[in-house]
């Protein structure tokens, strides 16, 4: 219950969502921001008078002229000088990018290494070289104008300290604090999954969802929620640990020292382990018993449809709980929900409030593997967003 | 990402928050308001001034002076003058209410009748006469600034439309369209969870929680969820039902269709029955039950532990999925958890994640049992409190 904004404020409030539209939607027409931000068009040219001054955006005139009149000018990014450094630490990759404003990847490098024991100065000196080498092809008139990254664990919003990676094998890591060393720049830190919510919310399939549930599968299972328009943190940013919801209390133990979590009955181990496979063949192992499920394999089937039950027990819990417009299977639950929707929607039929799941849409990502990182970059142009004018 | 404020729209933002300050916290001094808004003394004394003239507040010469200097006038609000019509439909008993401005109770009504059966005509015909009542005691320049009311059931945001009151026996009641109606104004409808956590979160133990999960028991579990200092709503306004999560996959029936619902392991009928006893005697029943406990009934006392462990394991599973500051136990769960603490923290302990069961505070309501109804009340106070000078 502060005071309300004064008029800078207003300006500033302005400026970042001009661009932060023409950020998320690409080049955009005068007539479209108009509309969509509510101002009028002598407001709208001023303020992107301001930011083509700033070098942030350019106008154009439009490539497909239609109708006779004169056409509205459209504003696009200058996504070429406009950049932040993304990273992404997975259970087994680094990905680290310069992604451009309008979140075009413009350089991009990534390391795959086998899952576990990769530890925090394995990944920092691998970072350290990644960024040496990205910085020698920035443009003379390159910007940087921040830094974000995606942990698969959990991650303390404050100063993106990792206070548990289980499935890194990390604990009480001063990840943030390193890694703004090495990059020269405060890095922001977010969850796996949280970032990647906000990147499918954004721009993604579930842009226009307020409200949504993104779940990610591998060796655990994260969950990124969107309430209201806004992630889901909690009060330190550990909110949205679905997959440490306990789902089966006669079920078997978990890396967090908690039995019968959502994780021990859907993460790929227990896939694997359900069809009498190597629990640890990883994400090719699930590709691999997916196929073999399709050409008839009766052992993957059955495995696919006891996982795909609880899939199902977990996201009506979830949709009771949330009531969420999208629920989002990404990472191997995306196959997992494909090849046991059934189970899924017969599940959410039993145990689902009718309120709740009726509206609620089931859908798979739209933005692919490089989803953590597109969010850490979205992360990253946070400030730039929030006060186009006030970043150097 | 519309477009920001006029100045009009900041000065109603600044006399809003003013006024809600006074509402809240009583009467307020100049010199606090002036700290607590972030804005100067002159423009404090020019809000003041305007809420003055509408007769929403009053100033006057604080009662206890101290110190030498000139003493801060006290603003507080007008309560006798400006009022709200509040309601609370529970499983047992029709309470309304004339709330005044800073939610002092002006006159209160109440009917309490046997659980169940209790039609919306029924409900509605007491509501009428509890209304006609209270009108006649408004004084003359009383003044109604809106309307609210709390359902055990699901609540639809956009229309008030109650289309699940399990333990009502509602289905896809028209409530808030019936009900305003009758009160001549448009009602706010919404859980009754929901807005007893709000009150908490306003004006009890979990002021100055911005992440709070409270969960009231009765026959049902209703749960309200405050995320980042917002109620949980969902995209309908279905969110916050974890009475409905399951978390016993072997578990009973449960009034919604589904099996193994928290509410059939931690509701009342659970813990009677756990003890042998009649699951009909409702709260009378639970109160005598954890006396007998507290003499040494080892019957009643297992019953407790019992219950108290399932209590437990969906507050864990709360606390990972929400990363809370705060959890209140409402309702019989109130005694409950008093009774049970030691099995209540010996689940989140074994099942929470280190990061987000640590810092929790685990707590009873502050409000008592007109909880709902201040719920209610607030939600009435919205409109007014958002636009001071356009409610007539």
């Amino acid at each position: 219950m502060r005071a309300g904004p004064s008029q800078e404020e207003i300006r500033r409030y302005n400026l970042g969502s001009l661009l932060r539209h023409v950020h998320v939607l690409g080049p955009t027409s005068r007539a479209q921001l108009t509309a969509l931000m509510g101002l009028n068009r002598s407001t709208i040219g001023a303020l992107t008078a301001d930011l083509v001054a700033a070098d942030l955006v350019r106008e154009e005139l439009p490539r497909d002229r239609q109708g006779a009149g004169r056409p509205s000018l459209v504003v696009r990014p200058v996504s070429e000088r406009i950049h932040v450094y993304a990273f992404h630490v997975g259970v087994d990759r680094v990905v680290a990018a310069r992604v451009g404003l309008g979140c075009v990847v413009l350089d991009r490098r990534e390391m795959i290494h086998p899952r576990g024991a990769f530890s925090p100065d394995d990944v920092l000196r691998t970072v350290t070289g990644f960024v040496e080498q990205m910085r020698r092809s920035v443009p003379a008139d390159g910007t940087c104008v921040g830094a974000g990254a995606s942990v698969s664990g959990l991650v303390r919003h404050v100063d993106g300290m990792v206070s548990f990676g289980p499935n890194l094998g990390w604990r009480d890591e001063p990840f943030g604090d390193r890694l703004s060393g090495i990059v020269g720049e405060r890095v922001m830190v977010g969850n796996d999954a949280d970032l990647s919510a906000l990147a499918e919310h954004l721009r993604g399939v579930a842009a226009g969802s307020d409200d949504v549930v993104y779940l990610h599968g591998d060796v655990g299972i994260g969950g990124g929620i969107i309430v209201a328009g806004r992630l889901l943190g909690g009060h330190e940013g550990y909110g949205g640990e679905v997959g440490h919801m306990v789902v089966n209390p006669s079920g078997g133990p978990c890396g967090c020292g908690s039995r019968g979590c959502w994780e021990t009955e859907i993460g790929e181990r227990a896939l694997l382990e359900a069809a009498g496979r190597s629990p640890d063949d990883g994400r090719q192992g699930v590709s691999a018993l997916i196929d073999s499920a399709s050409r008839g394999d009766a052992d993957a089937q059955e495995a696919l449809r006891r996982v795909g039950d609880w899939l199902g027990f977990g996201v009506a819990n979830l949709v009771n709980i949330f009531n969420p417009q999208t629920v989002v299977f990404g990472g191997h639950l995306r196959d997992v929900y494909l090849a046991s929707a059934a189970q899924v929607r017969g599940r959410l039929n039993r145990m689902g409030l009718h309120a709740s799941r009726e509206p609620v849409k089931l859908r798979t990502p739209a933005l692919g593997e490089d989803l953590p990182l597109i969010g850490a970059a979205e992360l990253a142009f946070t400030r730039l967003l929030d006060d186009p004018l006030g970043t150097p």
